[in-house]
């Protein structure tokens, strides 16, 4: 099986790579090559480099000569990013995407593709609980693209040109925080601060509730859903990741339990733009992602030592 | 006030322009200028005539050069066509209509675009109820890309930079059928065919149901949008227009009675794609779109005798 991961230098990309060299199959079938796609990939060992921007013809091309019979989706430009840069945005996020799917489904492999979406895409005044009915009203226009290119995707799966699968990543910790772009960063930030017994400005209030999830169990459902029996039927082949959904009062408690964090080691100034944004997650029905084998951490304590690295 | 048509040779745009033309108003404000964008534009009269194709650099330029406040976005490759030209759809229907609104929003003006979207979002395997919470599944790419443009609009709207409403045309009768790429085509072929004695084979059978209007209800439902007082907290900016509900049993009675037309006319040779995509239209909830003044053709008698002309 030969397998492409594009955002493979990020951070969620170089822990999968890393899964996957240690695993060296998924479900059971031995991956047989591997290439690494991003704009500078150091240090590829086996693995076939690709450096470059993937919304470049001859990045492109080089992903079509591969061959690949997986493809993992991660490239992107960030949320904050995108918002401040509408233009780089729709080039990487929309128009990239969208040539990575053409190329795939001219290879005639029906390749799987699983494409990395976000819970972006549910946005601001959510029901009480969000189900898969839950109209989507994408508040930054990062959510917006991850809702169009899930909507590609499945229109190639229909058309029997890709095998597509989107799934939704929550909020993913613990993820280096600075400069990335990641208006998110504040809820890995705050692990590392609580851990190290350093002091934290929080910009959502104690009582705010978002959807976590570590990085190495996100990196788990990202392999698992390559190879999910997907029921036919399923049109969006869209499902978000199964969550805990947690107070930011919760991971404060949890850390306090577990290093011994004090919880005046938190000054909450919260802004109400990010507070709407990422402080208002209601609860989710996950069950249909839950069915197809996706899993959350399991509870707070292992995601946070799973985030922080104490735990696989 | 400057008003911008693209697809403005089409059977709608044309049918729009003339109405234009007769109110010289929209919502009681004076037009000032009109600009009509087409492949080919010929006789646009007093109009700015812009030819040339949305996709090129040339025609986009013309267009902000103009500096529209008001914009009906007709221009499309149809369902047929894209389906067999995934490329040119991609091209036309989704990269021309995102420069177009990209270039729009760059204006400074916050141009009201009236987006023809089409019920081709909703997709087969519809609940015996659509309503606005009704998952979308477009069943051709024509109506992903359909579904894909009201997403950026809206998400242009959020951002201040456009005034984005999209409506989603139903069956629109009578559009001339014959090498339009238009699957739907045989919706009208049936009406001229009833009403001049003509023998017609029916891709659908008497029972199936589908969304219908006519042209000239469809062009004051253009024009309403682009004035209707849309409440704030409409994220999505779409609409379905109201439709009347009809079988090919319904339509045929009604010819028959407007203009003796025989039941032995017409052949039922229902192929199953095409009834699955237009022959299964469940009912429709539109209150919210009669709530913000947009109509159905009242009856199918004035649907069927304005879609030949007779009346307005």
């Amino acid at each position: 099986m030969r397998v492409l991961v594009t955002g493979a230098a990020g951070f969620i990309g170089a822990t999968l790579v890393d899964l996957l060299r240690r695993r060296g199959t998924i479900g059971g079938r031995a991956v047989t090559a591997l290439a690494l796609v991003d704009q500078s990939v150091a240090d590829a060992g086996d693995a076939l480099a690709i450096s470059g921007d993937l919304a470049e013809a001859a990045t492109l091309r080089a992903i079509a000569d591969f061959q690949a019979d997986v493809v993992f989706h991660l490239a992107a430009v960030p949320g904050g990013a995108a918002e401040a840069d509408p233009a780089l945005g729709r080039r990487v996020n929309l128009d990239a995407s969208l040539s990575l799917f053409e190329l795939l489904a001219a290879s005639g492999r029906r390749p799987v593709l699983v494409y990395a979406s976000s819970i972006a895409v549910y946005g601001a005044n959510l029901p009480d609980l969000v189900t898969p009915q839950t109209p989507l009203r994408p508040p930054l226009t990062y959510g917006a693209h991850k809702q169009v290119c899930e909507i590609l995707l499945a229109d190639f799966t229909r058309r029997g040109a890709i095998d597509g699968r989107s799934v939704r990543l929550p909020g993913i910790v613990a993820r280096p925080g600075n400069g990335t772009g990641l208006v998110s960063a504040f809820m890995s930030d705050i692990l590392y601060a609580l851990r190290d017994g350093k002091p934290f400005v929080c910009p959502v209030g104690p009582a705010s509730t978002a959807w976590w999830m570590s990085t190495s169990r996100c990196t788990e459902n990202l392999l698992h859903a390559a190879v999910m029996d997907v029921p036919a039927g399923e049109a969006a082949r869209a499902w978000p990741l199964p969550v805990l959904r947690l107070s930011m009062a919760e991971v404060i408690t949890t850390c306090a339990k577990l290093y011994g964090a004090d919880r005046q080691q938190v000054t909450f100034q919260p802004i109400p733009g990010v507070e709407a944004v990422f402080g208002r997650y209601p609860r989710l029905d996950d069950a249909p992602s839950r069915a197809l084998g996706l899993r959350d951490d399991g509870s707070a304590d292992a995601l946070v030592r799973r985030a922080l690295g104490e735990i696989e």
